[in-house]
């Protein structure tokens, strides 16, 4: 399952969860995101669990999504291809 | 406000939402309750955004709270009480 258009607070967002083997991969993961988001100034919503991590994207100041979101998405789905045995 | 028990799938947890300057101390505070959680072998949710982190604490194997969560609560309290200016 690939990333989704979910409606929250009537704010269009898209999200997806990524799998992992355990629970510091998952947090691994979510300092990645982290970093990109810093470096791009976008931030998301990112659920940390044990082996599994769920990123929204959103624009706040446009209470949906823009295409930024979307690339932000592409290169969220290019860290878990690094980091998977599998990708 | 502080730690509230909150009921999801039927599944009693003690959830609190902690507040922060920027992402990156959020971030930063998300990996604190990770190393805590690492070390005790008893892992939260947590939901990180630009500014502020929710930390989620039950026991799955029980289906819900235990003495430990409300252990892990008060330390997350604690780290919490070390970043924050105020605390």
């Amino acid at each position: 399952p690939g990333w989704e258009v979910m409606e929250v607070e009537n704010q269009k967002r898209l999200q997806r969860t990524f799998k992992f083997r355990d629970f510091a991969t998952a947090l691994e993961f979510t300092n990645r995101i982290g970093q990109i988001a810093e470096a791009e100034g976008h931030h998301p919503m990112m659920i940390t669990e044990w082996g599994k991590v769920t990123v929204a994207w959103w624009t706040h100041a446009i209470g949906g999504l823009h295409r930024n979101d979307f690339i932000m998405a592409a290169k969220t789905n290019q860290i878990y291809a690094q980091m998977s045995p599998g990708g």
